[in-house]
């Protein structure tokens, strides 16, 4: 991925700065020319830094004056760290899940803003799709026997060959290749646990993983979870004293839905607890690709050298969910997982699989990624404005470091599912709280996706959100 | 799928009355003249019938004198009724799984007579290789977004016309997609059942279930089963009354390994069966459009008012395995199985599904099973008479009703593992006994396919197995 453009670091430490209250609400911040001097960069490039502060909300040019700081509602609003229920639970929920993920038949949302869908009209995913097209040219179907069960030998070459990026020395015969990092979570679950076995989460979290869970009759240890820094590690700490934890699962680059990245050295940290505890640690990372930082965070696994982490990941939020191609490097359990994928698919789909290592081969994904980083950075700082702009001024709104997706806490009581009631004649719907919980919690929070393109039929809709939701708070009130 | 012809069905009948004793070994077969007079049929199709008859084994020409009823190897010493252990019992045998459906790195067989993949060749497989191209012509992947958890629409269309087929009456919504029979296996079993469970299955059976059932922590409780009949009723209903089991799984049409279908009436007894016990059937139906009869053979689920069947299917035996479209039809048990897929892997690849429905919207399927069941039937019968021809004299050999596997049983004392080390070295492989078992039985049995075109390597191949058999036979003796 190329590194932040300079007028984006300049207006990054900007920003950093209004937040640590250096700059306070209301001043003026430097005139571009004392920018120049101070940082070393051209007119161009300071008025392009400005540009984007004004773009993203934090900042307000007034003619003849110079730039002035906005209230921020962006770093210093951020949602509140996680109070879950911390013991062991069931996990339920199921209900919602289903309304976001298998629509009632007729429901077609104009937005698609409560999906986990990236955006698929990247001109840099054209040559995807051709060579999902042009593998096939060949004139019969010998291709297409029943592959190795570890998956295409070329694609766990890629996989290997981009794990570097996050610091991960793989072998492709450590990786397996699943139907999505579903089914490499499920596998990684599978291997690890047993019916009424106790896992650690970190929460909010994804909901598919949850499901799993609760299809596996184990139970969800929710662990209170900072919106910058991710899973407690005290309290995982405390929990891992308490309970009999199995496994550890956790998402801790670019999270779903929080968006954090949790700093390298808690990393290094919690990996240090599961070993000082011996637990093993599923590490979801299907969004650390998609890391607005360069180089991108290390992973997990990076800072394993007990081969303890499993991790999981697919190119469904980088390319397509539809490919369903996914992967697992499931350290020292490669057995197990591989008897898992045996029994729970066989193998996956061929055509796929071929298109996407040929895709990264190219060099098509390292391009593709910059472009969609640039673009999802971009539509961050204007969904936020957007928020900022359009709901009720109690809101909290996530910072993502990296995605599509934005969390939104309201004042408790208020109620998401409500929300997507009220909100289905008008054919839109957000993705409620709940869902992102064992037991229910967060009714009164929302993941919204920034991965549609900014146009004026987006932000009316986010806009009619924000109207309902302020109604339906001051109903509450 | 096209009546057999008409001297197919007259090459039958005369084999029939050949296994009957009433043309025996020895003896004379009636006269083209006779022939043609008994079934008002012309000279041609006589002589078409005795030119199958004398392909297959089953009588010589001699010069100026007419057909004669050679030994008959096929029809009178079909394997024997399987004694299985009776009791519930943990599933083992996934080493020797593993080295068949994935072989040691480098180790490429010469033949893939070991193996389940079908006949890849085919030229009326040729439109399909095209349709996973010709989709994707579209100019972004705005179609490969998460597609519904259920699969693609036009797909379960098509699922459910073909059912009819089978007796199966299938509104669309019935029909789940999974990424393989073995997801469908895996969501009925998951669905049905939990840990420490009891499943009685048909033996020797599908080693890719009996792996579900060693993974789910489940119990298998293998039922006796006649090589022309299936499943022993009398067994089963011993089975039912003296332990709790939570289901029975089974594949009643062109069975896995042993090739039989369960009679009509046989199939109506085992549903009843389960109805009195109030057990749920999981029918594998994978080979069943394979059926050389026409029209093809009534499912389990065509016989069921009481929606206790969960019928598995997919196009990896019709079509091509690496495509990964399966689907169930999940009956009462619907929003279990969807939950059970949802947690899997979310949904099935894309690409695929739609070029499988298009197949089948566009007649090419039924094209397809016409030409390739013709070529299966032929092959069967000449790799029956190879090893009839190759294989030691008291080799007891299956009469495939359909599909592309045949099952040989040797005597006892024969090892099918000691005679793959012995063909390592020269790169052939057939499927062992015992992986076909929960508990290791059939080691002096082997699967072999018959679904590569018949040419002289290939029969030099048999020739080789059957001798080394022997030799291993007599070392024994
Ligand atoms: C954090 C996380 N993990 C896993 C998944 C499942 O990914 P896939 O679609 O590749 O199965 C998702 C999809 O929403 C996700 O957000
Ligand atoms: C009887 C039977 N059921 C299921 C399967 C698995 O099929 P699929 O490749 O579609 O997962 C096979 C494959 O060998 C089979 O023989």
């Amino acid at each position: 991925m190329s590194a932040p453009r300079r007028y984006e670091q300049i207006a990054d430490l900007l920003a950093q700065r209004m937040a640590q209250g250096i700059y306070p609400v209301g001043d003026r911040l430097p005139s571009i020319r004392t920018l120049c001097r101070e940082q070393g960069i051209s007119i161009t490039t300071a008025q392009a830094a400005y540009a984007r502060l004004e773009a993203s909300g934090l900042a307000e040019a007034r003619p003849r004056s110079g730039y002035y700081v906005l209230p921020q509602r962006r770093l210093d609003q951020l949602p509140t760290v996680s109070r879950p229920a911390q013991r062991p639970l069931e996990v339920s929920q199921w209900d919602q899940v289903l309304t976001i993920v298998e629509p009632v038949p007729g429901f077609q949302p104009l937005h698609r803003l409560g999906s986990g869908t990236p955006a698929l009209d990247a001109a840099t995913l054209r040559p995807l799709v051709q060579l999902l097209s042009g593998r096939y040219h060949a004139a019969d179907a010998r291709h297409l026997g029943y592959d190795s069960l570890a998956g295409d030998p070329a694609l766990r070459l890629q996989v290997a060959r981009l794990a570097t990026a996050s610091g991960c020395l793989l072998h492709p015969d450590d990786v397996l290749v699943t139907t999505g990092c579903q089914e490499a979570l499920a596998i990684a679950l599978g291997v690890l646990t047993s019916p009424g076995d106790v896992v650690a989460v970190d929460s909010p979290g994804f909901y598919g993983a949850m499901q799993i869970l609760a299809a596996h009759g184990l139970k969800a240890l929710e662990i209170p979870t900072d919106p910058r820094l991710g899973m407690s590690l005290e309290a995982l700490e405390l929990a891992l004293d308490q309970w009999p934890v199995r496994a550890i699962l956790v998402t801790p680059t670019c999270n779903n839905p929080l968006g954090y990245t949790m700093p390298d050295d808690r990393k290094r940290d919690l990996v240090a607890l599961a070993s000082r505890h011996d637990v093993a640690i599923i590490e979801d990372d299907i969004y650390g690709d998609l890391a607005f930082d360069n180089p991108r965070p290390l992973a997990l696994k990076a800072c394993d050298t007990e081969e303890r982490v499993l991790l999981c990941s697919s190119f469904s939020k980088t390319l397509a969910p539809g490919l369903r191609v996914g992967w697992i490097a499931p350290g020292r359990y490669r057995d197990q997982a591989l008897h898992e994928k045996y029994v729970s698919t066989g193998a996956s789909a061929t055509p796929p699989q071929r298109a996407v290592a040929a895709f990264i081969d190219k060099g098509r994904y390292q391009r593709h990624l910059r472009e969609i980083c640039r673009r999802y950075r971009r539509q961050r700082d204007i969904m936020i404005e957007w928020v900022a702009r359009h709901f009720p001024a109690a809101t909290r709104i996530s910072h993502p470091q990296g995605g599509f997706q934005l969390w939104l806490e309201m004042p408790e009581g208020f109620d998401s599912l409500r929300l997507n009631e009220r909100l289905a004649s008008e054919r839109l719907q957000v993705a409620p709280g709940p869902m992102f919980s064992a037991s229910g919690k967060y009714r009164h929070c929302l993941r919204l996706s920034y991965a549609a393109s900014p146009t004026a039929e987006l932000e009316a809709a986010v806009r009619r959100i924000g109207e309902v939701a302020g109604e339906l708070l001051d109903a509450e009130g």
